[in-house]
């Protein structure tokens, strides 16, 4: 297996994960960009030496695992997959591609055979903390709408983003007051990634601005589903909020359905779907919140209630930790798949 | 004037605000708690002495703005009232009696001439930060539903809440590692307000559990916006979620009228609306904060948008003070109209 973008966020993630589910690997080859070139990795106790990106380092390849920019990823992934490799590519360069299966495991596992072009893409990882509850429950009622609203981590948008939360954050401690009355914005000041202050603060734009006054996470979130689900025409509409918290996306999801929902058939069949815990007791303090979901490998899901005024429609919220399920954990899932 | 809970975060903000608007007040009689009684509030140049809560502080007076527990606001409004005050209650106690208006002056402003019982009601400071918006692009399109999920500021919860957010968040940042790699919930614990960690974390559960697995807040948003705008049946469903914000309540609002809607009419609609400010140029990265939004009196509105998939569907977000907008700000303003 070549892991490109060993020493990144998610990739040092994927090592991890390869090591916890003790993945049959017989060889495995770290690379990052040539500032990294040389470094050695822990793994299983020894030591692996990060290479740089070349074409050589696919050859004999079965699998290789591309956590890396768009840009690299169109460029090198069908480098990997022409030298014989299937590519697990993280990145959002083949999610629309309909060449390219778009996996989450635990909804359509059965897409990883033969891919066309020898990518499988895997999903943003907001999709993921809340297209796998709404899979659980489509499979029974049939979802025809979604409307949604995401509580992001600064880990979403890479190391940079957790430094200029974990700055901003030191310095408001320094100004109590400040802090006490809600003027912290006197005392700090936005970043080069979320261009306003992170810090006691909330910022409703995530990624790219797009078309139509969206940005592109609201639209990946949107396009992704109708892809995962196999439902090109469902409604699906986003507001992306980042908000002060290292790691885990939560997402407040209102999914609309054909027919009537009944609130113990939900809990009955979030519970015992794949790759969920369900935390739903709000009585006993009991719902997900993302220092729960951090190092886990379920998606969170709870405050299940049933529409007051819709009987075909349910609310709840649901978080996962955004660099394992939404990333390195999906990745080795589908390697699993593969071998 | 008499000023039941002077001495509170709100209680504060209103003698603030009475300064800045140049509010005609003959007299001011604060009146707090048995522990603040004797203690001197600068107003005006001057002091004021603080007194206890007893029937004799509302002998004479005309107006009375009550800021405190649901509980003393039962026992003593109506007393206020008995004795020849008109009440402008900022507590929950009163808001769904049909003999008490429920004022919010951009949008029922004609509500507070002769309140059967004397007594007016202010609501929940996140639905009025959301219901001011909403009720400007009603009056075009006729709203019939809403989905709302909030951020709420950790000062909903009164000091404590700001304090254990403040003593979380010192924590934290003794612990770089910890908190760079999403572990914050292994050095902070949860406090008697917020029972989870709030600093670096989302606590989708604000007030108390009701019926249904709805929360007190989520169904607050539901029947005082129903009573607000006089629509009895207007579907509303939310998820309330606590942020580690000081001050500003966000929404995210998705409305659907009856009709279809036209993004650049709901701009120009909105940026006529009293109090409302529009922040909403998401490319120049102009949104609502809570931090933009603290200490001023507005309701800042952006990231409009036209629903994807449905002509009659908005997308947006709203952040208000929630110490002023909804809460001080809006008690002063009924007693303009009062006077």
């Amino acid at each position: 297996m070549v892991l490109v973008g060993a020493t990144g966020a998610v990739g040092t993630e994927v090592l991890r994960i390869l090591e916890q589910r003790d993945f049959p690997v017989d060889e495995l080859v770290p690379v990052a960009s040539p500032r990294s070139v040389g470094r050695k990795l822990r793994f299983r106790g020894g030591d692996l030496e990060v290479v740089g990106l070349q074409q050589k380092v696919f050859e004999g390849a079965d699998l290789a695992v591309f956590d890396v920019s768009e840009e690299l990823s169109l460029e090198w992934a069908p480098v990997a997959a022409e030298s014989g490799a299937v590519v697990i590519d993280k990145s959002a360069a083949f999610r629309m591609d309909i060449d390219v299966p778009l996996v989450v495991p635990e909804i359509n596992a059965d897409q990883v055979r033969n891919p066309p072009k020898g990518i499988i893409a895997t999903p943003n990882c907001t999709t993921t903390a809340m297209v796998m509850p709404v899979a659980a429950l489509h499979r029974k009622w049939t979802v025809n709408r979604l409307v949604l609203a995401t509580y992001q981590a600064a880990s979403g948008s890479g190391q940079p983003g957790v430094e200029e939360l974990w700055e901003q954050t030191q310095l408001a401690v320094k100004e109590p007051d400040a802090v006490r009355e809600g003027r912290a914005g006197d005392v700090i000041k936005g970043g080069d990634t979320f261009v306003h202050p992170i810090a006691l603060n909330v910022i409703p734009k995530c990624g790219s601005v797009k078309d139509d006054g969206y940005t592109s996470e609201e639209l990946k979130l949107c396009h992704e589903t109708r892809k995962i689900m196999g439902l090109p025409d469902l409604k699906v509409t986003a507001t992306c909020v980042r908000v002060p918290v290292v790691t885990g996306h939560g997402v407040a999801v209102h999914a609309e359905f054909d027919s009537a929902v009944s609130l113990e058939h939900a809990r009955a069949l979030l519970a015992e779907a794949p790759g969920i815990e369900l935390a739903d007791d709000v009585g006993a303090h009991d719902y997900p919140t993302p220092l729960r979901a951090t190092t886990q490998d379920a998606c969170y899901v709870g405050r299940i209630r049933r529409d007051l005024f819709d009987d075909r429609a349910l609310e709840f919220f649901s978080v996962s930790d955004n660099l394992r399920i939404g990333a390195a954990l999906n990745a080795v899932q589908i390697a699993e798949l593969l071998i």
